[in-house]
């Protein structure tokens, strides 16, 4: 790095460049002054993928090399990009909410899946079903305005603490994803997140967390309905789902919003095959495909096949067919969270 | 603007900058540099009420500044961006398409709507109502995957002319639009295109035509269903209805692609009003809102309450009520294609 600066320098010294200007001109010092783009990241087979991977398709004339235009990763959101144990954030979200919202409520106190929300009663909860789960989203995720919603959100982030780490959720973000992600974009790409949770519960706060804006976040969402309301003009949420971007979902959601086939993807479970599958068996020669493995039950949780939150089981063992890379939590990163 | 050059060229010879190195350093050029932004418009109050807005949102400190992230504008497609007259470009694909698949499907010639297609009898097909043309679209657009018909609306484009200008559909946007989206997007914006047409029928040709990628076009779509197809990942698409991106179905469009409120919108009939309502009515100072009125009989056509494709009726009454700017297409543009 010194040696190439050094030369840069000299070379600069006898063109048509004077040190004097030199603090002006800041085009290409980023190629000499870049530091590791991926501190976090030791120095594994996962790193030197991701480098090789994005050095191959930016390079100018190379085979696999890819225009700017076409260089878009995508990366699951819950336990990809940010903690997804001991449950989905969201639904911790619709827990406290249901907690928040009871007085309004009475007859909760009688009906399921409320009473076992409010009982604290996990089993009871989970013996809903499916149908109990998305009532509560339903109940607790409709009936207002889309503002009014994006503000119930951001005043719930500013407040809750995750139970293990006692750190708000927005900080419990992976650094060395979020490093990945500012690497590729320095690179070209376009980063979205693609997730099975609520896109208007990660637009509130994705830009900060992760430099993804509101309109490169895809996810499940429910129906919203125009309405003029005293001259006033809302969105307002009806409990009614829309769309679920999880497992086939995913590649469908993909092809909506962006309309192009990606040529990364990062995923953590199960519900991310099918994104993967749609990323990287293109026939094409660059193509990534990662996913995260928990496996660092010190500094955040250890889990995979056997989990009601981010099962990795079946892509695991593609993973192997497929040539996707597996990140090692434990082994592949510095750091989990910045400090 | 000469004045301006040469008062910043001495500036430059008296400070750290040396005239030798002028040809490297393409910073602030642009400042100085930049002609009329554009130049297809005549100086009148269309023109005007687009420079101020621009200046007012892009000027730190004032009262009506919006961050670059906020600075989102959304243009409808067919009338706004490009001619929808005789028919909208779509429907005149729809009924080629018909004619290309007609032989392998001889029993089209005694069915509707599709023998009404084939007899070129347009009364015939009107006559079949929404529920005739929807099926004529499902049966031309759907049956394949989103590869394929990426390739037949490319060779489709390839070859289609439009019968009164003899040119390329693609050549016929408007040249005056065309600048005003590059002029919103060098200060700041991003440019989306809102339409009510097929979001897989724009795609293909909206990057080079108007300098839009295809994520930030949003449209009106069939679903889709992924399917491994001899181990390779492909969508399918399905002759079922998954979005109408159209009056009221706009803002929601808008909220689920983009997911933040637009605060420029452009628009040229009755289906875009909810789209300009939503995007003007927010309360904010700084918000435009522009409809474009076909009164060029000459260059391009003259239509607007009264008409099947593009009516201007209650959106013409509501602009003198809301504030929008109707652009007068005789009188405003210089040129309403590129030569």
């Amino acid at each position: 790095m010194e040696a190439t600066r050094r030369k840069f320098l000299t070379s600069s010294r006898n063109g048509i460049l004077t040190i004097g200007l030199f603090p002006l001109w800041t085009g290409p010092t980023t190629a000499w002054a870049q530091s590791d783009p991926l501190p976090s990241w030791n120095e594994t087979a996962s790193k030197a993928a991701i480098v090789s991977f994005v050095g191959r398709v930016t390079k100018q004339g190379s085979a696999d090399f890819v225009p700017d235009a076409e260089r878009v990763a995508v990366f699951d959101n819950d336990g990809t990009l940010w903690v997804e144990h001991p449950m989905y954030t969201q639904l911790a979200f619709a827990l406290d909410r249901v907690k928040t919202l009871a007085p309004q409520h009475p007859e909760w106190k009688d009906t399921q899946p409320f009473k076992a929300v409010l009982d604290g009663d996990m089993k009871a909860l989970a013996a809903s079903g499916e149908k109990g789960l998305l009532e509560l989203i339903m109940l607790t995720h409709a009936g207002m305005t889309t503002t009014e919603f994006k503000k119930v959100v951001t005043d719930w982030l500013s407040t809750a603490r995750d139970p293990k780490f006692k750190r708000p959720y927005t900080e419990l973000v992976y650094q060395p994803m979020v490093e990945l992600m500012a690497y590729l974009r320095a690179n070209g790409f376009k980063t979205f997140i693609v997730s099975g949770g609520g896109v208007e519960f990660m637009r509130p706060w994705t830009e900060k967390a992760y430099g993804v804006p509101p309109e490169q976040v895809i996810g499940s969402s429910i129906k919203t309905e125009f309405r003029m309301q005293d001259d006033t003009p809302t969105l307002y949420r009806l409990p009614e789902v829309n769309f679920i971007d999880d497992k086939a979902g995913k590649p469908v959601g993909i092809n909506e919003a962006i309309g192009q086939r990606p040529i990364a993807a990062f995923g953590n479970s199960d519900g991310d095959i099918e994104m993967l599958q749609w990323t990287t068996m293109a026939g094409a020669p660059a193509r990534l495909g990662m996913l995260v493995h928990h496996t660092d039950a010190d500094r955040e949780y250890a889990y995979d096949r056997d989990t009601d939150f981010g099962r990795l089981d079946k892509a695991l063992d593609a993973a192997a067919i497929t040539g996707w890379t597996v990140i090692d939590m434990k082994a592949d990163w510095k750091r989990v969270f910045k400090d």
